[in-house]
């Protein structure tokens, strides 16, 4: 089994009811490969990095298993994201720096292309797509997106995306970005829209209400764990995606069981990310901390039998 | 068995995405009471009504099964309610004549006090005090509210509510009545400390998101039914209310299996009401279309085992 993920890294300024850090760790690969190095297995990160991105981050994510061939350091300085949370629902960014994030070229070490799973994490939907022409041999592909490309902002992304959208297993997307992506009012209708553009599984992610897997069975409610304290909602997607195809990526079958479970894991996993800033909750747990939420939510979603 | 609602009786005036209706029927305890009548056997509802109000309304509920003695009709107009919803998960109040609800004062009919389980709509705590007084032995009391109690808008209110809250086996809130109530700021917390302020159960309902029933056994999380169209949100809530307590009158016990599946019983009545307007949607359905329901329900929220 392996697992690509690509997307970015960065150093996130936040501000939180809980506090303010700055320049702390961040960028949906970080997020997502953090989230699956609990349970998946060669995990591979392509992103890029810039002269001032510390090195001490980087040794942690190999700490995980995350093999950082893939993870560019090149002149300039690092992408950073500034944002603030005055409800714990919505960022507010403040400030955005692309940086060395601009000019992002994925390139592949060797055995990259081989890899069974991968997640295209949001960048550039033509980005996107390069990824997805150099996979030899794409076991399940799933990918992430944002309203920015949804909207045509740049002229000719939207349907870059959906090219792109077309050729996934998987899309990973909130309610907002779901009813943009396909026109339609209700989670529901959105859904199956959605499916109709190509994927055979649609995620939609509802923040603190928990997220909806739809596939041709159907949809699955999957409940968001009931976190006393959110900290810092930063990379509760990323890494429900990340818990989603860490557990994905150990399954033989894709079947319907998997991806519910899958999405329960990644449901459990976030609800960790938010206990605290940056990836420092995911310091202190393990595997066994995500299966005991596991086992919560069988508790707390259970419906009686007739 | 026998379950009594007090509650409003209203004509309704509304204006949604699907369309525009004036002098509806409407009130909590309509809508509660239609139904609790799916499952719920010896109704009966207490309320006020004008002499303007249609009697064609009354013979649709008594046809219904519902035990009107306790519908007073007195000198004025019937209670009314005019709303808009832009959201649909929020109404704008456009209009509110009490009429003669503005002095209502519930008033049982022979047999009433001895009824089993009751659901105190919301009204005035002042009168769910009155009211919860003349039950002789209550077995299962619920009761709903809103904004306007919590925040002690007339003074002295809050502390009447309180001292309602303290009385009731269950309590029915959504999430902002939930958070304000209690003074907490997620959803998990204000359920405890509502649990803490005297009922043994209490459901928070969340909208399209279903709704979170807590116990002492922990949450329980209930979805909402995924509809393709919502033509008028209009009565969810009681909707809900009156499922959940219809379910429940016809259990011997009030087990945590009993209170879960009246959960998921009360979002598969709600999800209909919301598919018309007033009860129109309920005049073409009946329990067998509400246990479909409930069948998806358990299709739609199973976990797989580990």
């Amino acid at each position: 089994m392996s697992l690509l993920v690509v997307g970015s890294v960065a150093l996130d300024s936040v501000e939180t009811p809980s506090g303010k850090r700055d320049e702390i760790l961040g960028g949906s690969a970080v997020y997502f490969s953090t989230a699956a190095s609990f349970t998946g297995e060669n995990l591979r990160l392509v992103a890029v990095i810039g002269e001032d991105f510390p090195k001490a981050h980087v040794a942690e994510l190999e700490g995980r298993g995350i093999c950082c061939e893939g993870l560019q350091q090149v002149p300039g300085r690092t992408f950073r994201w500034a944002g603030r949370y005055d409800d714990l629902n919505e960022a507010v960014t403040l400030d955005t720096q692309l940086n060395v994030f601009e000019h992002f070229k994925p390139e592949f070490p060797p055995g990259y292309a081989q890899s069974r799973d991968v997640l295209l994490a949001n960048i550039d939907p033509v980005l996107q797509g390069q990824v997805l022409d150099q996979i030899e041999e794409p076991r399940f592909v799933a990918m992430d997106t944002m309203n920015f490309w949804i909207e045509d902002i740049i002229p000719g992304k939207r349907q870059a995306l959906l090219d792109v959208v077309s050729r996934v297993d998987m899309l990973f997307v909130n309610d907002t970005e779901a009813k943009l992506l396909s026109g339609e009012e209700t989670v529901l209708a959105s859904a199956r829209k959605l499916i109709a553009m190509g994927p055979s599984a649609v995620v939609i992610k509802r923040g603190e209400y928990g997220a909806l897997l739809f596939t041709s069975e159907g949809p699955f409610f999957c409940p968001a764990y009931p976190v006393e304290t959110v900290v810092d909602p930063t990379g509760a997607g990323d890494s429900f995606a990340g818990g989603f195809m860490g557990h994905l990526s150990t399954c033989e079958e894709i079947s319907e069981d998997a991806l519910r479970t899958a999405a329960v894991v990644g449901s459990a996993t976030a609800s960790f990310v938010v206990e605290g800033f940056s990836i420092e909750r995911m310091r202190t747990i393990d595997a066994s901390h995500i299966q005991a939420r596991v086992a919560d939510f069988r508790r707390m979603a259970r419906i009686p039998d007739a």
